[in-house]
């Protein structure tokens, strides 16, 4: 029998994973019972569980007592929930994802503190943030319990309800991670007001995204509302935060493959250019801004490759712009002729391809709210396409300047549907 | 509506993992096909798979041509995989997982040789190797493919065909970890012929553990074969092996909770005592050797306890030390006055608790083949078991020098089922 397969066996294995995302206001006030509840609701010992908080720095200077509430909140539900310790504290934005001193410290907390399987890291913060504190969570005893708190909408409607986190290594973005599902998500929409408006915008490039790839009807409230959206109206934004969710975890749960064993992951659209403009830019540019840029691209792209339509395509430039989005930034046309430089952007299509693994897999649109997949992308059509986006930003910013673009403004307000 | 919940969305996901586990020999001869086709089969594009290996230095003193092996492999199957480096070298047993830069280096390989999602990493080696090496891949790019070439009784049994993987941290045995399955396991019979004899009796413990918990035909198998086994008789340890292998499998895909989110780990019988006593010997313990210890603790615990009959417990600790086992050492004895000190086993019912989250969830069994899960356990009937099992150790060897346990000897072989 030497040198064969003597026997083997097919190992098959289910795991369903269940959680619950919560739309709630003001979320550490002492009226607020919501997350008292969820932490009781788990509990499988009659003694309250351990927790401990990591908070987002960059919160801080908007809400200057938040650590202040949030010992008073667990105080108050002490029969729920053990602060074990204060809350700790870290830097907001990107950089939590490049020092691993962040995500050990983390650790430290888990293990210091007796955090175990069933006990509770509360992350509240920013999509970094978040991402960084679930990488260390999901590690510890290979997963403690998970409570998401994103307090920016491109956490709230996007990375924060998802199955993955991560941190960066080796000047790769999201080098590190898993896919680990959060025991409970809550969004608390009051933190958006506290927003600056830079962030406050980011977050609707993935609204944009996700009503392009998966709902037309979508699309055409962010057309219509992208007034009030800029205005910062709240009835607008929490309508798009919550739908924007509701979308991005229906395809989760129904991709078939929300571990993302094959090669394609739909919800990438433009995300190619996007991380790779990030990087470009030193992360000054923000995420959202980016994937703004990478929906244009990939949009005027399928528009010259004649398979989304002309109308469609003037469309989704105009709703990016409408929100005050950028659609291009000097470093998309950077080193375009070297096309191996890795400082060209071309090269993101290779990084993104390796991060997937296998074939490369991108997600272009047919129309608005159907997106189609395809195997290549011809590199003179991206440089034209680099190009047509100059030149209307250009012009927009002129007619910005001379009155701006004319978007209609419905006043209908648009509330949550009520609470199941 | 402030201060409660607006609106929330239940989040229902399910993921299925499928792996195979190989079980041959010799496997990186040149005329054995398996790896090169296993790594063929998962292609999704015309080129050669990228993989990297990682190599137990354990390995490398029994089998001197090991890293050329793998080398001249890898030239001969070139079309299907593409070994982007030499053959990593690691040192082997538990002090792999203690070092942190031991998973760096992975991830340091995985960065710059380009692994993805759908590229390799082969461990080859002990447990110790393959939980390292399974982290590693695991958390970079979210989990690239992993093949694991268990090469002991107890990694091919156990630890290497499961869906967990850790390294140690802040001196806790398997702090950080995942749960991640491979993609493929091969268990390759010919390095158990290096094994000294300690490793290959070491591996013996989980397959009665198993035995004890599933399936009494396969603990009489045990018993019968127990002086093959001993005498290194490779027909019986394939079967064991092999069985032990299958009905571990059986578990992980019929429990329903492949990933314990709950507190009962029912494989986990004897490991309270067993993880204990491994940190207390400063791992000059074999995990399989202090599994061996636990089994006979909770199985005599058990029996005190009037759940498990006399005859069984009997036979559960003949058999121990019929495999050369040990059921006592020295160190189960230490501190046992002092319950609360750390030095003591005792301590380990709640580091176990801790690492397992929630309510104490403790295996016993009510007879061979039939366990029953517990929640508390007594600690004076504790110290008396151990009391009896340090007697008992001390008469058994007083028996085998008088000429030893007569065990009966089955001349019977017991093949593999033919491959499917």
């Amino acid at each position: 029998m030497q040198g064969t397969v003597m026997q083997s066996i097919q190992q098959v294995a289910s795991v369903t994973f269940r959680y619950p995302i919560f739309f709630t206001r003001d979320l550490f006030a002492s009226e607020n019972p919501l997350l008292g509840e969820v932490i009781a609701a788990g509990r499988d010992t009659g003694v309250p569980s351990k927790a401990i908080f990591v908070v987002d720095h960059g919160l801080l200077e908007q809400n200057h007592g938040l650590l202040d509430s949030i010992e008073a909140y667990a105080r108050l539900h002490s029969t729920s929930f053990n602060l074990v310790c204060p809350p700790l504290v870290v830097e907001g934005g990107e950089q939590v994802k490049n020092d691993p001193a962040n995500v050990a410290s983390v650790h430290r907390g888990i293990h210091e503190f007796g955090i175990d399987r069933h006990a509770y890291v509360v992350a509240v913060g920013g999509g970094a943030v978040i991402d960084m504190v679930g990488y260390a969570a999901a590690t510890a005893h290979r997963g403690v319990r998970l409570i998401r708190v994103p307090t920016t909408v491109l956490s709230q409607n996007d990375s924060g309800v998802g199955v993955k986190n991560s941190v960066n290594a080796f000047g790769k973005k999201n080098f590190l991670g898993t896919f680990a599902p959060p025991y409970a998500v809550i969004n608390d929409f009051t933190f958006l007001t506290t927003l600056s408006d830079r962030d406050w915008r980011s977050g609707i490039s993935e609204a944009i995204k996700v009503a392009l790839l998966k709902d037309s009807d979508f699309f055409t409230f962010i057309e219509e509302h992208a007034h009030e959206l800029n205005a910062r109206d709240m009835t607008a934004m929490e309508w798009l935060v919550y739908r924007c969710a509701q979308l991005h975890l229906e395809h989760i749960s129904t991709s078939g493959d929300p571990f993302e064993f094959g090669s394609s992951r739909p919800l990438d659209f433009g995300h190619w250019a996007a991380h790779k403009l990030e990087q470009l830019t030193n992360y000054s540019l923000r995420h959202g801004e980016a994937v703004a840029i990478g929906i244009a691209l990939d949009s005027t792209y399928a528009h010259l490759l004649d398979l989304l339509p002309e109308d469609h395509w003037r469309r989704i430039l105009h709703v990016i712009t409408a929100v005050a989005l950028p659609v291009y930034v000097p470093e998309l046309s950077r080193d375009l002729a070297e096309r191996v430089d890795s400082r060209s952007v071309l090269s993101g299509l290779n990084e993104f391809r390796e991060h997937l693994g296998g074939q490369l897999t991108i997600m272009l649109l047919e129309r608005i709210g159907q997106g189609v997949e395809v195997h290549e992308m011809d590199e003179d059509l991206i440089s034209k396409s680099i190009t047509l986006l100059k030149d209307f930003q250009a012009n927009d910013r002129e007619a910005n300047i001379h009155g701006g673009v004319a978007w209609p403004r419905t006043s209908a307000a648009v509330p949550l549907p009520s609470a199941s």
